[in-house]
């Protein structure tokens, strides 16, 4: 049977995140929906690279599924964006191995949080940023987000509930980017705790804003406890940009 | 009496444009009622640098207002975004001399038009961006924007019922810029004719997509009738980006 991988885009806003769950609306649920109408068949079962919390945005969410017949991949794209309305749409849809598989052939994921630092609170870029209006050190604010990068135990930054078998990650990069009124934290790994990028930020703010009670981030890593760590940022702020495999 | 500058980012989808018209919600209607709980006292009147149309979005739109007494400018500015409630905020507030006026000062104005180029529609950028999913020809359309250049007689692309005295103007720069799936339109000018700039994208489109009867912008220039070039690009692409003064 055809295996089918889909990249989509998606406004966390609309949804509940992605996982399927009573009573709410969740891009998971949403796209079977669509599909199993595009496509005129159940989709038993429908993979996404990873979970997205409620309200966190995608650029390009990977999810595959498999099929009984090979679907006009052209045809499927546009008709499953146009009854997504604009909540959500496929940028890409290809015909893939068998052996691929959304979630675990994951190799790297690029997320992105942006803060809008300013007095004026968002207003064009509203339900995309956080707004901070506090002084913030940014250069030290860079520094301590550079310390990321390599293997470390993050249960400092893990949300709880978070159902991993190992608080130990792999970050490839991780920088703050100042643009203007904007503070751009990107952030490549191997794999993501729950609500990771999330308490990252939220520590890198308590640091920029000088209320942190531990001297660096080094510090924050070596306590293993989340109590020590700053807030979870909120989740409109963060978007899930790419996923490579 | 003092004289009070404002600069103010604007949501135009929450907006029937700029100016005050009767029945519907518009800009500066809006900030006028506004200003008048937070001054305690009525604005006489409130200049902008120019009228945004109906949909129009602004960065940094630039207001000014005179009245009876020095306002605390910080609480002003924070009163002002509260009470617009997201749709739109005040960026900076100053007292200016005597002399200033937002609308007759102004040396040059910034408008930027966002082209999202790709086959799935907007999601994350839904109302800010033109969604053109056609093969452009963008070398071309880069060509033709940068012919703009100078001062010329732009009754090819001035709207109807423009009320402008004459139709030559000066820009200064007219840039199509190329960034993954979006082109950016730059364009800066001592001043602009209704619709103009969304003429000049409608118009640049069309002679991405090949379909323009005329052989170049030098032509539809030339030929001065507004039938000639393209169609009006729709208004939510279009943000006033800064005004100088």
């Amino acid at each position: 049977v055809p295996n089918i991988r889909l990249i989509v885009e998606y406004d966390g806003s609309c949804f509940h995140g992605w996982q399927k769950q009573p009573n709410v609306r969740t891009v998971q649920e949403e796209l079977e929906k669509v599909l199993k109408i595009a496509l005129r068949e159940d989709i038993p079962w429908l993979a996404a690279s990873g979970r997205t919390d409620s309200g966190v945005h995608a650029k390009g969410q990977v999810v595959n599924f498999h099929c009984q017949n090979i679907p006009d991949l052209h045809r499927l794209k546009h008709s499953v964006s146009s009854m997504m309305k604009g909540e959500l749409a496929v940028r890409a849809a290809e015909i893939v191995d068998d052996s691929f598989h959304s979630c675990k052939s994951t190799k790297s994921k690029q997320y992105t949080y942006t803060i809008l630092h300013r007095h004026a609170p968002a207003v064009l870029d509203k339900g995309r940023v956080w707004h901070v209006a506090d002084r913030l050190d940014i250069g030290r604010m860079q520094r301590e987000a550079r310390v990321l990068v390599g293997t470390h135990d993050f249960t400092s930054l893990q949300g709880t509930g978070c159902q991993a078998v190992s608080p130990i990650k792999e970050i490839f990069r991780s920088e703050v980017l100042h643009q203007e009124d904007y503070l751009i934290y990107e952030v490549v790994g191997a794999g993501f705790l729950k609500h990771m990028v999330r308490n990252i930020v939220g520590t890198l703010i308590a640091f920029g804003r000088g209320d942190m009670r531990l001297p660096s981030m080094e510090a924050v890593l070596a306590a293993q406890n989340r109590r020590i760590a700053g807030m979870t940022a909120p989740a409109h702020g963060l978007c899930l940009d790419w996923v490579e495999y």
